[in-house]
This record gives C-alpha cells, sequence and structure tokens, in this order.
C-alpha cells in the first residue's frame, strides 16, 4: 500500500481524545509498518460535502488508500489485516476467529460500552440518564462476564495477538472514566498488556499531540 | 460448504419474531444457494456450557460450517459472502465498498436503531424510556437521513444487491413498529425492495414457521 492518509479530527474536548475511532487505524497501521499521512478535519468539518462524499454518515476515519476511499473503521482495520501477518493469521480458521472476535468488538461489546459513555459524559445530568445508569452498568456487565470467561488465562482473544484486540482494546478504553474492566481481573490484565505494546504508544501518542497542537485558544 | 448448520432460537415472543440475527445468515445462504440444517435451541439454553462453548455471549446465531463454528451474524455473513459472488463482488474495489457498509449497518446504523427497539420493546413505561425516547428518534434519524442521501436514486447501498444489504434491511427492522423509516421515501423503499428478494422472503417464512411449530401451549 502506497501513500495511506488517515482522516481524524483536529481537536476534540479532553474526555473524547484517544477514544476517537481513527486510533484503531494508527494502531493497526503501526501494528503492520505502513507509513501514512494523516488529514486533520474540523468537527464542524464532519457534515460537509466534501467530507461526507468520502464518509456517508460524517465521521471518521477515513482511510485512503491505492486512490480509494474507506469508511468504517472495522472494514479499515480488516483490509490493513488482509495485507499483514502480524494482525490476521493467514489459515482459514485463524482467519475466521479473528474476523469473528473483530465483529464481536463491534457489534456486541461496543453498543452498551459507548451508550454508557454517553450517559456519563454527554448526558450526564439529564433525568432520564440518571435513571438509566444502573440498568446500563448492568448491561455492560453482561459483556465483561463472558469477555472474561472467554480470557480465563488468554493473552489474547484468539491464540495470538491480532486485529480483534485492537478493536477490543479502543471499545474497552470506552469506560475508562468507570472502574468497571477492573472488577474483572481477566479483561483489566489484557487491556493494559494490549496498551502496553509500543504500537498502541505510538498511536496514541501521536494522536494525542496532534490535539495539543491544535487546542483552541479559547479553550 | 459441506454439512453448514445455522442455530437460532426455538420460539421468541411475537415482538422478536423476525429480528432475530440468524435471519442474516439465513437470507445470505439463500442468495448464495447453499443448502443447511437448523439447530433450534430454548432461549434458557442459551448460557449454558454447551451454548456458550459455540458462542461467548451466549447468542444466536451459530454456525457451523467445514468442522468449524463461527459466531457473530456479521462474520458469518462476510464468510458465506466471501464464497459467492452473488453476495459480494470480486474485485478489490467492489469488495471493499460492501464490506464497510457491512461494518456500517452493525457499527454506525444499528446500535441507535437497537436502542429505541429495546426503549419501545423491552422498557416501555419506565420513566428512563419515556423521558429518553425523544433524543434516541433523534438519533435515528441521524443515521436515516444520511443513509437516505446515500441511497438518493440508487437501488443498493453499493451498485448492486450485496451482503451490506442483507444486514442493512435487517437493520432497519429493528425499527419495523414505527413509521421512522416511511419518513424516508428513498430508505423505505431500499428496504421494501431487499425484502421483496424470494430469498428473504424464503428465509423469513422458515424462520416464522419454526416459531409457530415450537409455540409454547402456555403462551
Amino acid at each position: 500500500m502506497h501513500d495511506i492518509r488517515v482522516t481524524g479530527f483536529r481537536w476534540v474536548p479532553p474526555f473524547a481524545q484517544g477514544l476517537i475511532r481513527d486510533l484503531r487505524v494508527r494502531w493497526a497501521l503501526q501494528e503492520a509498518g505502513l507509513s501514512f499521512e494523516v488529514d486533520l478535519i474540523d468537527f464542524s468539518e464532519r457534515d460537509s460535502d466534501t467530507h461526507v462524499a468520502k464518509h456517508p454518515f460524517g465521521m471518521v476515519p477515513v482511510f485512503e488508500a491505492e486512490g480509494q476511499d474507506l469508511f468504517e473503521s472495522g472494514a479499515i482495520v480488516l483490509q490493513i489485516a488482509e495485507k499483514s501477518e502480524t494482525l490476521m493469521p493467514r489459515d482459514p480458521n485463524g482467519r475466521a476467529a479473528t474476523i469473528a472476535w473483530m465483529f464481536a468488538a463491534l457489534n456486541t461489546v461496543e453498543p452498551p460500552l459507548e451508550a454508557l459513555l454517553a450517559i456519563d459524559l454527554l448526558h450526564g445530568g439529564e433525568e432520564w440518564a440518571d435513571l438509566r445508569r444502573p440498568g446500563a452498568i448492568e448491561a455492560v456487565n453482561a459483556r465483561l462476564r463472558p469477555l472474561a470467561n472467554r480470557l480465563g488465562g488468554r493473552d489474547h482473544l484468539t491464540g495470538r495477538f491480532s486485529a480483534a484486540d485492537i478493536l477490543m482494546t479502543t471499545v474497552l478504553r470506552f469506560i475508562r472514566h468507570t472502574e468497571l474492566v477492573a472488577a474483572f481481573p481477566e479483561v483489566e490484565a489484557y487491556v493494559q498488556r494490549c496498551q502496553a505494546r509500543p504500537a498502541f504508544r505510538k498511536a496514541l501518542s501521536e494522536q494525542i499531540a496532534g490535539y495539543a497542537r491544535n487546542e483552541p485558544v479559547a479553550a
């Protein structure tokens, strides 16, 4: 892949820094050893015609490689994984298990975790959010418990580090403002293990450095 | 693929009939012209050791093919699509676009739609649900509006019917109890177009027939 470009936001408020989904793509590219350029857009530009032409839902990341635009972090990480054995084994069974866990991260684990994030950090203080919070925590635990069971003595979701761990770790970070992950030692150790990878640390520090450079003067 | 088996539930209440995710897999298999057997389990069996060994989160569907168990409807539909040009074009750009829209259906569109389904059909009458409903509808419309823009004059999400349309249609069905889709004529026509496919009709009628055969006597 040549001339890879990843689109993220120029700046987001501190509560969102390190959670925006271009982190997944940056991390996958670091693991795969692929160099890339970053395009940063203002949050207010996300609904512009130019950006919506690249991302129909006006979100980030957008990924440009080999002259094609691609959207959806899961699809982008899968495309990178298909080119890097670090991110996905080549054998059909290993590949299928990796993809199953990628979808599990995004379609089964992410929704209740992102719902709790929204309750606490976007809707905090609204009456419905206070009333819903206990049920939302229960929904999160209903995902963390089977995840802890799955991990058991495993270091990673499948037999080795893969793209699925990138997605699951970035999903689990959505509730970093709570102690819920820490209540499941296998999951806590797993997140720490994945976040200790040099590729993650580099991806995160570069994402955060961009926000620091572009912090609004008035903020 | 030989000896394909799909696991679904023996019976679910009427509000959930036609929404359970084995429908996606049945539909994909019908489109691909692959025959399969169905294993139905009681809803109460979903947390059993036997079932959790196949599906770590105790959900359906499970897919068994070539001696391997696979979970997550998105991953299963992708695996079927990789073997059927009806479901996914072979050229890299068409393939990438199909996969992008598959993730968009499950990771961008599904969460707010399923949240509204839960508010109306699982938590109806709870105080938080009543208070949250207007915001939840707004979140749904924030996905339907760009989807309508994308569809415009298109018949399908990409240039042709694909696995992405299977996932998006089954996601849009989550709010069939509302008039929200009907408010976007392009989206409404799209859902009708996809649901008119013989493979969808066969998959749905077989899923529903199973529930009818297994309706609890006391229900």
